[in-house]
Formats: C-alpha cells, sequence, structure tokens
C-alpha cells in the first residue's frame, strides 16, 4: 500500500461483549488536526479480518456518544462486525465563530469538503469519512475492505451522501433520522453556505435528493424515521427522500416509527435491525 | 394505601423498545428534597401491571447513566420487567462541603441514612430507596409489588444492603463491582464516618459483609465484577464477599469477569445475565 499512515496512538481501551473498544488518536493529512475515532473490535477479530461499518453522529456528538449509547456492540460482537465511530468535526482549531453556535463550525462538520474561507483547510470531514480514516483502518487494524455505512441526523446525511458518491465502496447503507435534503432545510442550508458558499448549485454534490436523481448505483437505502421527532418537518424532511427514490426508482425502505423521537433511545430499539442488514451485504463471501 | 402521595412531575418522555422511558421529579419526605427519577414501562405495562428492577447507580450518577448506556431496555421490553433507576443522593441542599469531592456529598449518598449533622435531616437515600420511592411507584404506575434490585459501585452496595436488611422485600439481588465491604475500604470510610459518625459499631449495619453474617433470609447473590478492574483490590473487596458468604453459608454466585474494568460497557456486557436472574425470580406467578 503506497499510502501508509503512521499508527494512531491509543486513549482507552474497554473490554465489551467479550470484544474490545478502543479510542485512538491521530494526526489527519485531510483536516490538518489531531482526530479521535472510537472502534469496537468484535470477539472474531481476534483471529480473523472482519468487515467495518462506518457510523457518523449527528450534531454536537464526538466519537463517544454512539458507543456509549446505542447499545450496537452486543450483536456486532455476535455478528462478527467491527463498528468505527469518528468524530463529526475538526477540533482544536479556533476559527472566527467556530464554536458559536451548535449546527455549525466545531461539532458540525456536515461531512461536506468545505470550499470557503476560513474553513476550507480543516472542514473537510469527507475526505477524512470516505477516504483517509478507512485507508488507516485498513492498515492497522484486523479488518478486511468490505464496509458499510450509517448515521444519524446529520450523520444519516453523511452516510446517504458518501454511499450515493462512492458506487461500489460501501457494501451497504442505512440512516437514522437523516437530514434528506439538506439544500432545503434551516440547518442544511446554514452549513452549506457556510462551508460552500451561497451558490446553490455547488450543494447538490452534498445533498441526498439530488445525488439519488444521478446515482449509478441503485443501493437499497433503510432509513428510520421517529414520527415524533421534533425535527421532522422542518429539518429531515423524508417526504422529500421518498418523492427522490420514487422519480429515480432508487430502492428506499423508509420506516416511519409511530411515537420515536430524535433521541439515542430510538437509535437503540431500531439499531439491531440496521446491523442485520448490514450484515447481510458485509457477511456474503 | 394510607400513605397517599402527590402525583410526581413528568420532565421527560422517550419512547424506547415499544416501552417508555420517563423522568419524573416528586418532593421527598425522606430526604426533605426534589428528587428525580427515571422509569422505564415495558410495552406490556400498557396492559398489565408488571415487577420492578430497582437500579441504584453509583458515585457521580444520577437517574440517567444506566438507562442511556446500560442497553437494559431492550430484554426488559422483552420480559415485562420495569426499570426504577432513583438518582445517588439529595440535590438541591448546598450544605458546607457537600460538592467538594465526587465520593462524598451529592452524587454520594451512599445509600445510607445519616446520623451526623448536616447530613442527617436530607441524606437518608436509605429510606428514599426501600421505602418511599417504591411506594410512590406502586401507587402511580402499573406496576405490582414484586421487586428486585440491583446496582454497580456504590449501588452494588446499596442494593446489596437494602436486600439484605429487609427481608422478602425483594425477590432478586445482584451487584456489578459492588463496595462489598465499605467499612474496611477508603470509599466506604469516608462515607460512613461522614454520615454516621466515627463510631464503627454503627457502620456494621450498612455493611454486606457485617448484614450476611446474621441475614435472616439466604436471599442468592448474583455478582458481576471485572478483573481489570481499577478499583477491584482497594475499594470493592469481592474477597471478603466471598469470605462472608463462606462463613454464614449465604448463596453467592461472584462471577470474575477477565479483562473488564468498572465502566458501562461492562455492565451492558453483563445485564442480560443480570436481568434473567431477576425474571426468575419475578416472573413466577
Amino acid at each position: 500500500m503506497s499510502n501508509v499512515s503512521a499508527a494512531p496512538e491509543l486513549l482507552a481501551s474497554n473490554k465489551c461483549f467479550d470484544g474490545w473498544l478502543k479510542r485512538y488518536q491521530h494526526t489527519s493529512s485531510a483536516t490538518g488536526t489531531e482526530m479521535v475515532f472510537a472502534i469496537f473490535l468484535p470477539p472474531q477479530a481476534q483471529t480473523q479480518p472482519v468487515p467495518v461499518l462506518y457510523w457518523l453522529s449527528g450534531l454536537t456528538c464526538t466519537d463517544e456518544n454512539f458507543m456509549q449509547k446505542a447499545g450496537a456492540q452486543r450483536l456486532a460482537a455476535e455478528l462478527g462486525i467491527a463498528i468505527v465511530a469518528p468524530d463529526t468535526s475538526p477540533r482544536g482549531t479556533d476559527l472566527p465563530g467556530e464554536h458559536d453556535s451548535y449546527d455549525f463550525g466545531s461539532g458540525a462538520g456536515f461531512y461536506v469538503n468545505a470550499t470557503q474561507a476560513p474553513w476550507s483547510d480543516n472542514y473537510r470531514m469527507y475526505d477524512y469519512v470516505v477516504e483517509e480514516l478507512p485507508a488507516l483502518i485498513e492498515q492497522h487494524f484486523p479488518v478486511t475492505d468490505k464496509r458499510a455505512i450509517s448515521g444519524h441526523s446529520m450523520g444519516g446525511h453523511g452516510a446517504l451522501i458518501c454511499a450515493l458518491k462512492n458506487p461500489g465502496r460501501y457494501a451497504s447503507v442505512s440512516a437514522f433520522a437523516p437530514i434528506s435534503n439538506p439544500s432545503n432545510c434551516p440547518w442544511g442550508e446554514k452549513a452549506l453556505s457556510g462551508y460552500l458558499g451561497d451558490d446553490r448549485e455547488a450543494w447538490k454534490a452534498w445533498d441526498s435528493c439530488e445525488l439519488i436523481a444521478r446515482a449509478e448505483e441503485k443501493l437499497p437505502l433503510l432509513v428510520d424515521q421517529g414520527e415524533a421527532d421534533n425535527f421532522l418537518a422542518e429539518q429531515l424532511k423524508p417526504d422529500a427522500l421518498q418523492a427522490a427514490c420514487s422519480a429515480a426508482e432508487h430502492p428506499l425502505e423508509l420506516r416511519l416509527q409511530p411515537g420515536y423521537d430524535h433521541s439515542y433511545f430510538f437509535i437503540a430499539s431500531f439499531i439491531e435491525d440496521h446491523l442485520r442488514h448490514h450484515a447481510r451485504a458485509l457477511l456474503i463471501d
């Protein structure tokens, strides 16, 4: 492999369901910063390489939320799937306004490559998540190059765009309450204008609904959405996702879950279905 | 029922595994303060009363840690068991030194009834957990009077003493990494001397190892302890628990778990075994 990366530095290690949850720090060339990620290695990884599910978290989150709250390790340990959770933005920079709001800047990288100053040097979470992190994981950990991707809210948007923009790179994709149409919601418009500028044409490369219209690969989308989610109508727009999939004949299983909200209690309730969805794609020889 | 209590005030509600996780606040007569607790009601509670597992958390925790991190709701929803998690101390008071350390005062009530000033008016977590909270739960929620109790670290100590001091009150008991012999460890000596005074005779009523020696009821104890737990030798003393049980012929299943630490990742890994242990006792008609 030509892109040899330095081994990441171990920060913490917890045994969990007979596997190991580990947090690492490394210097990212994509973001130009130190980045922290978490990896859960199931017990099977002690004797053979295992496939990897990448989990992208939502606004305000770090690598820790999913690993602490989703309860995914139990079934991942049973199925033999590693889970990698990156942070949601660069850290340690102190750009003007970076820490002023929960939905832009730190904790809110939106999984794009920023083109606008002062963000474009560091806010390159798309390159980090799609290229740099998997290359590092596949070099330094006992994993295969079979990859799946999922995420929540901003991270659901991230999972969908990463899969839609990279045919063949992911065996499967799913999302919880994704920001489906960021070009047309307040969170997305704030992020895309800030990171990419005011030309809405440039936003289309980072919007699932736009990407579905021209997807080369019809990778089936599994999406869970709580019907009692406070952000449903204004920010998440599952109707737009459904319309885009219908128009493009893109396979979508959109499950509206009555009574469920935007919290990790919602994610925990349905993570098993998502893990089994990914296992069906990842564990085929 | 003669002890009618005012209905607690609902603070938050999340659907979870087809049941409901709810947080409530109420005025406690035991502590003289407002107290917050969480209750998970499994889906079965919508049609019939269900038994209750009380969970006591450790130092620094609130009602939230277990519900967010242990992953217990999945199986509790399947088995039809409610879970109640109280806070770990009174809040809202501002006693001298109350907030100075993580292992005494706020967040560290130790599940005793304090006898020493200035603690004795409020730090009555034993009465709260054993008497007041179950009475309130059984009056206002669709539950039976079948109770089990479990907890972690300081809360493991709490679970053991509550069960040992109250024959017949709990159908089953278990603990994760309990402070087994608080009279003989730094955490326990600090707490018991602070809340109860310097007379070590008075401590014996709050020490599992002492209580086992004179237990009227031989309720089997299930205890999990991680072998990589940083607090094992100095604070937790599973050997003392084992010796006390051996001497008194008290049934103890002490499981030393290689590689596991003191974290909620350890609890999550084994909570299923504990829930099944409690279900065997709670779900007998």
